[in-house]
Order: structure tokens, then sequence, then C-alpha cells
């Protein structure tokens, strides 16, 4: 795990700080001193910071006086000042590639393999691995470049094939459509027989170095893992390992304690026949020794690596600067932290005692798969142990999440208030909508930050399924267009994720037809009873059926599952057309966002997060079924809907949904919006 | 491929036939003299028949005068009444298990898997292979037997679990649920550590195998291929392999010469990056070379192997016997008819060739990809490439379908006619119906015979839903009940499946209840519009959710592939809850057969064959979207039907449907049919 440690040793150079930082240290008995605090800020500057800027600073000491925040303050602003990443040039400069192919020269192979991700197959990696966009300039959530000594490309899916060359220098790297021009077919025009294409078994899985494989099986070429990422030896700014606190999460919000989960997990381990499981998804962490953390956006991760035994005891191998002594208590004994350097002999060790090891092969980088069958360990197919018990909630997270919800909604509720006052004087904007909604969520209790970037589409911008808007893009909201606000944020107590499509001005029949067309699919996941054991790919139909009939679909999933103030987007359940076998459990929650896009014109989504629970069981009823619970409370625009599309069953469930809106979120709003909730949850 | 030879083996000893048989067979100018034909007997003994039963004297001489012809029947009866096949006793007798233990110890192994199919994994495999049936006594379509030393089990799925006690004797085979109970913990619990376990390995596919090996994990035993089926050996009165003509298909049913049919799985091939493939189906080679047999029941099949070469050549390897000059003729140059026993040296001379060979790993005896890598072939992964070309009917399949199906709709409408004028006297049973069914069937055109056994179930024998009556079983139509028909035919220009359940007298309010919701899941997958790319696994929700929502569900799949005068279970598509990812395709033909069980009670199920082909486009329309026609036409009975419980669009699609029915049959049936046919198809 090439890179622990660097930051430190970048600083032995450096000038022993400010005397009277020493001092301040000193006085407040901090264990470090104003080296050390140096290169916690290198860490510190590398994490995304939240909503507590000063939060930090508990790493240095429990409370520190006001002298020495203000310090601390000081030198983490001389860091951020200093960085120079390099990211967020967009075409990358062309000599980073040629330094690349410099050093791949040296290491002996003759190209590599850039992914996307991390260690962890971070949906949100840190600055720190974004070696894609610093060497190609292309900022997409999905995307991979290949580097050979005479050509390069950039894969990327069908929603960045216009991105894509915008950002990168297209002479030096070919866009290409990852599945209709994959890079099997790319390997096998440009590389030849024997040529050794490099990757970092840190950043694939075994399943992924199999797909890699496979890719160059035509051209006849091979796959090297190397020992170092050549990227990191030409990328002089590459932000450090990311530091924050890690804090426990209390009971009260997790529910269950981590000694319980321990053994529960422990218990399935040895199921599964198991001695050992490696964990290498920060959330199954966090959710398993109840701690959250700061290291990447959007989610409370701490990044590190933990090793689970079926004696429920854990190895949890993280930086020990990102734990205060609070921190440490609450792990307790049971839980050992270890440096993340010694995460290699412990694999070993598991490996000369011929131990059988579990290590999720679509999760687990190569590196440690490898590491475990060099040394002698059997490996164990299964999951993440701590997958199916994550994403089914107890009782306390699924009455956190109903909070949360309520609050969120609230929000929410007060945005498209403002919104309907605001959007007819033509002033309002994307971006400008966006932080008025972020106004609100960060006005509520709990909030912790966003738990992804906002997407706000006006008009045709809404038609981009995953669009950012950039001052570049930026557009007003016309009358007779539609909005799209999908938008989430993160609480003590739940993950929010919730998406409208409102009309500004008066929309068109054909709006309000297709609306009304996504809006019967939500209702008819929203409403669907299903009998225990059924996959979401069995309901996904439902969503689409409205939309099929007249020759239209949409090209996303219809929903992903969330967790418990932890990731947006965690599985094992979706709701989609594919690969969503995984049944849907009780305690699980799943969003339900069908959605309907028009290229150029406008795009429309309808998004509420779903509990599943048992259904009540009717007279007659021979299975046991299950069903949904809103969790999501905000009003669906009924300027959009075409009445006479909707059967009466579905009129019901909307007027139903609405007062429940009313009911629940008159109590917490101003009297402007509950005035104006009061009209946009009318019966229709 | 042990056996084939047998049989003209076991002649050796016989009396020279009649000397009259010898002077009528040299006169006709036929090749065989009266021994062969003694061995030709054996093997049409063997098959089931068909409805020309002297049909297969063609392999005795071109068109044999009166008198050999009745000097044949007088063989072939002499031959069934000589045979003594042991079959169809249940439990069987007690000495035939000690007899294979005995038989076991002599080939050195401990134990031994007797599964249900034949070395084509048949559904309705030949007497020959009944090897299940004639140890234990069981004779469900899904099973498996455990041999070991001191135990043996049978397996069976949730259908057969009570049946299994009624047909096997307990205390020899333990009847075990095959998911709830499965092979590798009975093995867990009854085979040790090293205990070699055989099997045949012409009747397990490769994947088979592996399943097998995975059972014996956790008991360290070891699965062994035999070089002899050890059943065969004790089986003294075990069929021969059938033998029945192999017969042209005609180009006016089949609409594409094999020529074409050849070229165009070569064509595939090549681009799989394979030389040959191994064809082990026999519905995929009776497609391939437009041909039909008669070897097995309900499908017209003639068994063999072959191989495709990626030069459109074909090698046949199938009893010479089976063929006449005609059949040769037609095969034409480019296939070369070879004895079963030259395919071992064929595989092995692919294998010396090192080419690379295609052979589907879930449809090809473990003997037969054992033996090609042995012999140093390089296998390619795939399926078998007549799946997907046989499935997609061509417009003459299809216009074939549409008549045979009116044909076969017509025969029904009568029966049903039949059977309301009838019922009501209280004198038919299910045996009585179901002659009566086949009688209308018999009396059409191109009829071949039924294309499976007729489940005739009458009140709560409906509620089984692989019910198959008996003598011991017949119940009688009983006022206030239900009864269900599920039956089907083979014509030359089609294959039909068809379910109806009607009331006799008056139904219950929950039986009209549960029609009806069955029929909403009919009319939802009858009426679906889909995008190109929908697997049958995202319509099955549909056929289901009217019964989900009050709790109920049907334990079986929604759909099934039907073959064109071919099987009437086909793959690659269906329609079930799981597995089911094939794309539904254009030129398709699925069943749609939603049912409810309410056991002890009645069963309900309501199937049509439906055609797939492209919607026509909508204004508006963005994707190509598929839709069915339903090709079965016979009225569904509307005093089951619950009017308030359906929407507007269902009753209309009923009408319609009904209308379609009313015109296209009306003038084929007799006067009184009419009569009745145009009240059973009245709006509702």
């Amino acid at each position: 795990m090439h890179g622990w440690g660097d930051v430190v040793a970048a600083f032995d150079g450096l000038e022993q700080g400010d005397s009277g930082l020493t001092a301040l240290l000193r006085a407040a008995g901090s264990v470090l001193d104003a080296k050390a605090v140096g290169a916690l800020a290198s860490g510190v500057a590398a994490a995304p910071g939240g909503v507590d800027p000063d939060g930090w600073m508990v790493l240095v000491a429990d409370d520190p006086p006001p002298a020495l925040r203000d310090a601390l303050r000081a030198v983490l602003a001389e860091t951020r000042a200093a960085a120079d990443d390099g990211l967020g040039v967009s075409p990358a400069p062309p000599a980073r590639l040629g330094a690349l192919r410099e050093r791949l020269a040296k290491l002996g192979v003759d190209g590599f393999v850039v992914p996307l991700t991390d260690e962890h197959q971070s949906e949100f990696p840190p600055g720190r691995a974004r070696r894609l966009a610093w060497l190609t300039g292309f900022t997409g959530s999905a995307g991979m470049a290949m580097v050979l000594p005479e050509c390069a490309a950039v894969f990327v899916d069908g929603r960045y094939t216009l991105q894509v060359r915008d950002q990168v220098e297209t002479g030096l790297f070919e866009p290409r459509h990852q599945t209709e021009q994959p890079p099997g077919d790319w390997l096998a025009e440009h590389a030849t027989e024997g040529m050794r294409i490099g990757f970092d078994p840190w950043l694939h899985t075994a399943d992924g170095v199999r797909r890699l494989e496979t890719a160059c099986a035509k051209s006849g070429a091979l796959m090297v893992a190397l020992d170092e990422n050549p990227v990191d030896a030409v990328w002089p700014g590459q932000p450090a390992p990311p530091l924050a606190p890690v804090v426990p999460h209390p009971f009260d919000y997790a529910g269950s304690d981590s000694a319980e989960k321990r053994s529960q997990t422990a218990a399935a381990l040895r199921d599964a026949g198991a001695d050992a499981a490696v964990l290498s998804a920060p959330d199954s962490i966090a959710w398993l020794l109840n701690i959250r953390g700061g290291d990447v956006p959007n989610a409370p991760l701490a990044l590190g690596f933990a090793i689970l035994g079926a004696d429920a005891s854990v190895r949890l191998f993280i930086d020990p600067r990102k734990l205060t002594e609070a921190a440490r208590r609450h792990l307790g004994d049971a839980v050992t932290v270890e440096a993340p350097e010694a995460l290699e002999a412990a694999l070993d060790a598991l490996g000369t005692a011929g131990v059988a090891v579990q290590a999720a092969p679509g999760g687990t980088p190569a590196w440690i798969t490898n590491r475990l069958k060099g040394a002698g360990a059997r490996l164990v197919d299964g999951a993440d142990p701590c997958v199916l018990p994550k994403a089914c909630k107890n009782t306390v997270e699924l009455q956190g999440a109903r909070n949360a919800h309520i609050r969120d909604g609230a929000a929410l509720t007060r945005f498209l208030a403002w919104l309907a006052r605001e959007a007819p004087s033509g002033n309002i904007d994307e971006l400008s909508a966006t932080e008025r909604l972020l106004g609100f969520r960060a006005a509520g209790e709990l909030f912790r930050g966003l738990s992804f970037d906002t997407i706000s589409g006006a008009g045709p911008n809404g038609a981009i399924v995953h669009y950012h808007s950039t001052p570049a893009t930026n557009r007003k909201l016309e009358p007779g267009t539609l909005y799209l606000v999908d938008s989430g944020a993160q609480y003590l107590d739940g993950t929010t994720d919730v998406t409208r499509t409102v009309a500004i001005g008066e929309p068109s029949a054909e709006m309000r037809d297709r609306f009304t067309r996504v809006l019967k699919g939500h209702i008819a996941i929203a409403s669907a009873r299903f009998p225990a054991g059924t996959g979401g790919g069995q309901l996904d139909t439902l969503a689409r059926h409205a939309l099929w009939q007249i020759g239209l679909d949409f090209d996303h999933g219809t929903g992903h599952g969330v967790g418990s103030y932890l990731c947006v987007h965690e599985g094992p359940q979706r709701i989609a057309k594919r690969l969503a076998e995984a049944p849907i459990r009780p305690g699980m929650i799943v969003s339900n966002e069908p959605g309907y896009y028009k290229t150029g014109a406008y795009g429309i989504r309808i998004e509420n997060l779903e509990m599943v629970r048992a259904a009540p069981a009717d007279d007659g009823a021979e299975r046991d079924m299950l069903c949904f619970e809103a969790l999501t409370l905000a009003p669906i625009d009924r300027a959009l809907v075409e009445t006479k599309l909707m059967t009466g069953p579905e009129r019901a469930w909307l007027d139903a949904y609405h007062a429940r809106v009313r009911d629940t979120l008159t109590p917490l709003v101003d009297n402007e919006t509950a005035e104006w909730l009061a009209q946009a949850t009318a019966a229709i």
C-alpha cells in the first residue's frame, strides 16, 4: 500500500515550524510537534472538511484553546495555499503523459492502465486517487485510460461521450465508448503479442484483473502487476492520503453495538467455512465498528482495511493519526488498531497459518487476494459478510431514517415553495437554486453535508442524467420548461436522496403525459406487494410499463440501496433490468426513481426512498408478502399530472401520499411554505 | 456410447427367422434379412410408434407389398409380446438394488448416481434410459437416485414429494426434497472421506458433473466416471435404442433449407472463434438438417449426435438403419452419415488436429467434453449455435404455427362445446375427457400426435401442477368444481400447448376472483409492449401482480419457448422469476400461462402460446418495441370472469380476443359447436 507514510517523509526537510506553535502544542498537552502538525495538515487538506472546519483539531489536542485553534487554522490555510495538485486542468498538459511513458520504460513495461477508483473501489475517491483526472483532464464518474508507447485511449460510458471530447486532448487520448469500442478491441488494434501492460493491483479487484486479462486475449499482450503506481511517481503535487477524525457512531443512531455486529458477522463467516474475512470497503468497516470518518466527499467514511476473525475480533489497519483516544476507547479491546503498513504482514501470517479467508472477489484489491494466495491462505468464495446485515436496517436505524427524511422533506419543501414564488421572476438559475437548497438543508438538525453533488438541471440540462451544473453550463429556469433537482444529504440519523421535477410556468401536454407515465411507474413500485425472495430485477418492469406502452424507456436503473448515514449507493439490492437478483428484504432502503429524458428538451425523474417491510396480511393471503413505505416526504408537482391517464388506485395513492406529506411537514415549516404546501398537496 | 449395436449382437443366436419372411423380403428388394428385421423390430418396439403404426416399414423396403406388411406386423407384435422391460412396477423389486450394488463392487466403486435423463438430456427419454424408474419405481419427470453400500436416496422436487413415497420402497430409498435436503447434505451424512461414487459420464453434462463434485465437498467422497453404466449390466429386459424412420421436414414447413441454416450457424461458429461444434441436442440436429424422427414420445426427434464444421459441413452420428434412401438424398453431400460408434474417433481426430470446439457445457455429455479435452482439442465457451436461430422462427414457420393453432383451436373448441353439453350429466371423468379431446385433435389435418401427456385435472386434481390422471386417481367432473385441461399436439406445421380452466356448474365467488386475477396476469403478458433486449425475467412479474396484491402466487414459470414441430419446451427464452435473462426476440414462440392452485380444492391456469413480433410504432415512440400476438385460439370461460375486477383495457382485450376466436373458428366447426362458441365468446 505504497504512499502511506510518504507524507511524513516529505516533511523531513521542512523548517522546524513556528516556535509559537510548538509552545502552544506543548501547553495543550498535544503529543504532536509542529512538524507532525504540518504533516497532519497535508492530510487534513486532502480531506473534504465537512460541516465543522475545525473538527480535525481533536487530532491535535482534546480541546484546543483559542490561541492553538488560531495557529492550527493558519497552518491548514498555509498548507492549502501551498498545495498544487494539478487537478482541475482540462485537458491535462501533454507533458504528464510523456512523463508517465518515461516512467513505464524505467519499470520495464510497455503500457499502463489508469482506472478511476482507489484501493477501496470508492465511488467518491479522494484527490490522491484521481489519477485519471490528473493524467487526462477527464472528470466524469466512470472511466479508464490505457497508455501504450505510441498511443493512448480513454474509455467512458454513454453518459460521457461528449464530455470526454471537451475535457481530454483527443490527439493524445483516443476517446472510446467502453461497451461499443471496448478495451479488448483497442488492444487488438494497437498492442502486439507479448507486450507488457502494467496495472496497479491495489486499484483493481480480482474480477477486474480477470476482465483486463480477457481484454488482452486477442492482442496477445500480458497484464503485469506493478509494485509502484507510476502515475504517483510523476505527479509532484499528488495530494496526501486524507486525514479526518474517526468518530464513534452513537448507539442511539446505530441501534446495535459493534460487539453484537461482530459476533453476528463472525457467525456467518464460520457458517461459510471461513476463519477470517478481509474487509476493504470502508462502509462495511464503518458499519461493523460503529465509526464514521471524513476522508472522502459525500459519505462519512474513514479509509482503511480490516480483518474480521471468526472469533469476532477485528484488526483495523488505518492511519493511527485519525483516531482520538475517545475513538480508541469506543473501539474497545476486541479491535486492535494497526498502521496500514502492518496489513502485509498480517496477510502473510494468515497464509502461513493456512487459514480459510473470505475476500470478496468483486471488491477486494487483487494485491490482497494475490498476497493471501501467495502466502498459502485458502480463499473462500463469498460476499463481504457486512454487506447484507448493513443493508437490512434495524428498527433504530429505520426510525432514524424516518426522522431524517422528515427534516429533509421540510427543507426540500421550503425550497420548492421558494421556487414557486421566485421562479416566475426568471432570475433563478441552476447554481443559485442549488445553493438555496443547500441553505435550507444546512439549517436543519443533525445535518452533516450532502450525500452527492446536487443535480440541478433546467430545461435541456435536465435530460442529461448525471448532469453537474457549472458556471459554463448554468441555465436560467425559464417559463415553459421543466426543472429537475436530484439531491440528498447526510444526517447523523440517516442518508437521503430525492428527485423532484417541477414545471416552471405552463407545461406542454407532452410534458404532462410523460410526467404522468413516470409517476405511474413510481406509484407501481411504491404500491407493489411482492413475495419474500423477490429480486429487484423482478420489480423493475413495473416502473417502465407505462412508458413502454408508447415506445419510451429510460436508460438507468430504477433503484439503488441507500445506507444509514453511510453511502448513498449501497448493495446488494437494486431495482434494475439486469444483475438485480439480490432479494429485496425487510429493513432495506431502496430508491424508486423512474424517469424520462428527451434529449435537448427536458428531463423528468420522480424519486423517493422506500423502506421495505412486511405487508399486512389480508384474509386469504397464503404467502408472506413485502411492501414499501415511502420515507421521502415532499410534494409531487400536481401541475404535471394528467389525471385522465391515472387509474383510480393511482389517484388514491397520490392523494394519500400528499395528505401524509402535508400532515407531517406543515408543523415544521414557516407559514408561507405551509400555505403553498396546502395547495401543492390538495387532492387531485 | 455403450449400448449401440448390442441389440444386433443379441440376435446372433436367434433362429433364422421365418423362411416366408425371408422370401418376402427378397421379393420386395429389401437389403435386410429376417434376422436384421428382428433386430430392427426391437428398436421399433422401443420407439413410441406415432400416428402411423406401419410407418417404420419404409426402413425395410420402399413400398412393402401387403404380404410383407402382414409379416412385418407379426414380427413387431411378437417382439412387443416378448419384451419385458420391468418398467411400470412401483415400487421396484428390491433385488434390483441388490444386483446394482454387486455390480458396483465388481467395478470397484462404492456408489452410483442414477439421473433421470439420457445422453441427449432429453425431456422425454426413451425407455432404455428410464433407469431411475426401473431401479426405484419412481416415474416423475425430475429426480435422481444416489446409491451407497448401506443406503440409498431418491431426490425429487416439491411436485413429487408425495408421489415418491407412494412409488418407492422407502426402506430402501430415503425420499429427499432435492433443494431442502440436497444431495450434498445426504452425502455429508452417509458418505465417508475417499469413498468412490460412480457416474455415467454420458448422462451428465460438464456443468452437472461440477454440481455433483460440489455436492461431494463436505463428505470428502470422490466422483468417478465409469466406462459402463452398471444399471444396464443388471437390467435384463432393458429396451433397445429406439428406431424410427428419419423423415425429411419439407421446405414448405421449414421455410429455410438446411444449406442456408448450416451456413448461418457455421458463420456464428467462426465469429466465436470455433472450428467446429458438437451438437448433442436432437432438436438442434432436427432443425439444422430439416429432418424429423420418432424415437421418443411427444417430440419428433431422431436421437443422434452431430459435428458441425465451420465450413458448414455436418457429420451425423446416427444408427444408419433409421435412414431411408430418400432421407439420405435429402441430407445431401455436405452431410455424412456415420454410425454412432464413429463419434469417438471423430472427437479424437478433432483433438489431434488441435482445433477449437464449441460444446455447450450445460448440454453436452461430460463424456464428450472430456474426450475432446483429453485428445487435445481447445474448448470454446458458448451455447449450441442452433438454439437461437431455431427459437427465432422464420415467416414460413410462423405462418405454419398460426395455421396449426387454428386447427388445434377448432379441435379444442369442439371439445369445450362437448364438455358444456355433457358435463352436467355428471358422467364425464378426467380420462374420458382426455380421450375425447385426443379424438377431436386426431381428426384434424397434419396431426402427428400429442406434444406432451394431457393434464386433465378435475377439482382438487387440478391443483396438482403436473398431474397425470390414472385409473386410480381418475375423478368425475362434478358440479361446483373447476376442470383444468392442459394439452397440446404436434402438427407438421407447428407445435401447440394450451390450457383452459372451465367451471363445471356454478363456480364460487372465490373461484371467480382467483380466475380473474390469473386472467389479469395473462392479459398483462399478452398485451405487454417491451423494448428489444428485454428478458423474460423482466416480464414475469406482470403475470403475478394481481395475485401478489392479495398475498397469492404460483410456483411455476410463466412461460417457456416452444418449437416448430419440435419440442414443446425449448430455450433459450423463458418467462420466469429467475434465470430468464435471455432476450425475448422477434419470431420466438413462448407460452403465457399464469395460474393459481388451491391445494385440495381446485387449480386454475390460462395458457396461450404467443408469437413475438415488432410492435407497431406510435407517434413519438423512440425505441423499437416488441409485443406478442396470441397464436392460441379458444374461448376463455366467461362464467369465471369477475368483470368488476377488470380494468377497461382488460375487458377490451378479452372481448377482442374472443371476437377473433369466434371469427376464425366458426367456419371450421359444426353448427352445434358454432352456436355454443357464439355464446362463449360474447362480449362481457
